[in-house]
């Protein structure tokens, strides 16, 4: 199968109504932000929270009956194993999905109850793989990759047709960069639409398998990435030609812009992101002059984010804005100078948040002690103010880092 | 002016275009949580982030060019104060809010932002209502209320008449009440177009203005609420006779099921209410029974929710479900104790967030000691076999209080 765009159009019709057609609306604080005129296709909102239904869906649907009958397996720790597991459910196909032991107990948990059979084996991903791949072939399972099959690929391509059929005059598409597939798919459509489109891909700095790929380059891949939907090694056989051949630039995002991309969705489009589907908005920060004045299509590809990291997330982001700093105090150890102080703070319109009261220090005086306080403050000249009022009072504040119970 | 379905219709054309039409989705997982066929209507994408924008430039565009010359006024702590600021600045009409001092640095910041002059007077919002008046009256400026006016109720209407294109056959909407501007204008909409539909309103309990007219009940009014959205103590003119006609009920929701419901939209729609916003889902989850079997529609009315409030719910409803969980242990006080214990609970597959060693409890032996461990578990299970080994261990564990730093 030649991925046209044609087959992309065959497979919009196959999956229609099965799939979201998920809204493309402008984003205007964003654009505010970045100086782009910037839209967003909202995949987080299909059912499992991803864009992967539309691949994973266009693949079953491309299956004989006799195929469908022997039953799929896909390896997954994420979205696809959601995807597929859901989409088989409503199709009747049997499906086995295997996932890693470290997937977290609330994903295995979730795509169990979309009806698949779920094996939980291998210490990792390449594990995971080969134990599926032995499962296929004991049971004769039809396989379901996750980015490097012709009707998946084919499938993730239907965001682009979806998202040009909005806005026709798109001048850059930033797309995240896992395998590749959603990359891949959405480039074939985009320039068979819009030829002078530009196609711009957002990879995780940690595993930046995609650009030593095209680049030649041996960057080392690996780590702890809030980005662990495009965290993967092997890149696909079907997609590599695929980008080399349509897309313009491979941006490399690190951590901290992952973080903020995440944050900005939430605080200014008030929609949640996960790591790998804020990476778009990640690659506008990280390159800001490189899309700034032009007219930006971002897919917010997947919202399957740990809550406990995104109020980490979210509450890292007010103390880098300081309005959730943390002071030491240097306080004379005698009753009711906690009160002193508290009400003091009070008056400055600091909310506190945190006390810490510690007299184990060898810095201070024996009949010294410090108090750590954390407060809420309005922003950064607010946040100033009370650190100059605590040291015009005597109590030689240090800033220090906050709101360790939550790292 | 009358507020009947052409009203509405002729708002609609008015502000088409200079207002998003937001999505309206089904929201799948609400749906089996609930047992009924819930759709969400995405007011929080609006650029301001609330349905207010409707009824504020339904209003600005009422007025005559010399009114308008004249200049606008209102007095809002909120998402009122956004909307009006944001359209009478598209409109080149001069516009004053007046909030209360009370509002929220970053409200102030934002409104000021939108191009209106901001009087930031008045310790309550009566106060700040009665300063609003004054100055309405030294510079003659137009008054644009909230919800009291029938513009601002048409406009508001607006809302309903797009869910019902979208989906014609709803059984229930369920609407947020704080003046009551929204359920007026979205009952008359809803009722012209399906007059068996069943209107139901959602106010907070700790501000059940609304409930007190309509029932000539006499429940006090007041408390920090988190819907502060909809915590208004005096219910419009127009308003009252017309929750009265249509509306069929009114549910009060209190604090923990709006926590709930905010946290539900984000966690499972990848949406972000502020308590207002979420009042609709509250109700539902307030009388289940209610709603099941019933094709719902649900407002999320605005998304300006504080991210450090947002934060503490996330973490607090993991808590409730024992997926974050706090025990103090009883340890004797020797080296080595800590790592012992730490290299249990890794063993357990608990992953510790916060450790807090204590000597001083009088209820330990001199050479005892408490370590409160902070958890995160897998889920309600895995934190009862945690406690159950850490028991069987001799640690005498007690369940304690989670995360304070984060209340």
């Amino acid at each position: 199968m030649n991925i046209t765009l044609d087959a992309i159009m065959a497979a919009q019709r196959a999956i229609a109504g099965a799939v979201l057609r998920t809204p493309m609306l402008p984003a205007p604080k964003l654009s505010g932000l970045t100086g782009a005129e910037v839209f967003v296709k909202y995949e987080n909102l299909q059912v499992t929270n991803s864009f992967k239904e539309r691949g994973a869906l266009a693949k079953l649907l491309s299956l004989s009956q006799t195929e469908r009958a022997r039953g799929v397996i896909a390896m997954s720790a994420g979205n696809h194993a959601q995807a597929v597991a859901y989409h088989a459910k409503r199709l009747d196909i049997p499906a086995t999905i295997v996932m890693p032991v470290t997937t977290p107990h609330v994903k295995v948990i979730a795509t169990a109850e979309h009806g698949a059979e779920v094996v939980v084996e291998g210490e990792t991903l390449a594990d995971a793989q080969a134990r599926a791949e032995v499962i296929a072939r004991e049971r004769n399972r039809i396989w379901v990759h996750p980015y490097d099959d012709p009707h998946v690929i084919a499938g993730q391509g239907t965001i682009a047709l979806e998202m040009l059929d909005e806005i026709p005059d798109l001048d850059v598409l930033v797309v995240p960069i896992g395998g590749g597939g959603l990359i891949s798919g959405s480039a074939i459509a985009a320039k068979a639409r819009r030829p002078g489109i530009d196609i711009i891909g957002a990879e995780a700095a940690l595993y930046p398998s995609m650009w030593n790929a095209v680049k030649g380059d041996n960057r080392p891949i690996g780590g702890a990435t809030l980005a662990e939907g495009i965290a993967v090694k092997t890149i696909g056989k079907l997609t590599l030609p695929l980008v080399r051949e349509h897309v313009s630039e491979i941006v490399l995002v690190d951590e901290v812009m992952l973080e903020r991309a995440v944050n900005l969705f939430l605080t200014l489009q008030k929609s949640m992101a996960e790591g790998a589907g804020a990476a778009g908005l990640a690659a506008m920060l990280a390159k800001p002059g490189r899309f700034r004045g032009k007219k930006i299509g971002l897919i917010l590809c997947g919202g399957n984010i740990d809550p406990r990291i995104l109020a980490s997330i979210m509450v890292r982001e007010l103390e880098r804005e300081s309005r959730i700093v943390s002071f030491r105090l240097t306080i004379p150890d005698r009753p009711g100078v906690l009160g002193v102080i508290a009400t003091r703070l009070g008056q400055l319109g600091a909310n506190i948040l945190e006390v810490d009261h510690r007299r184990l220090f060898l810095d201070v005086p024996a009949k010294g002690a410090k108090l750590d306080v954390t407060v809420e403050t309005r922003d950064r000249t607010h946040a100033d103010d009370i650190f100059k009022a605590m040291e015009a009072d005597g109590y030689r504040p240090a800033r220090i880092e906050a709101a360790t119970a939550m790292e």
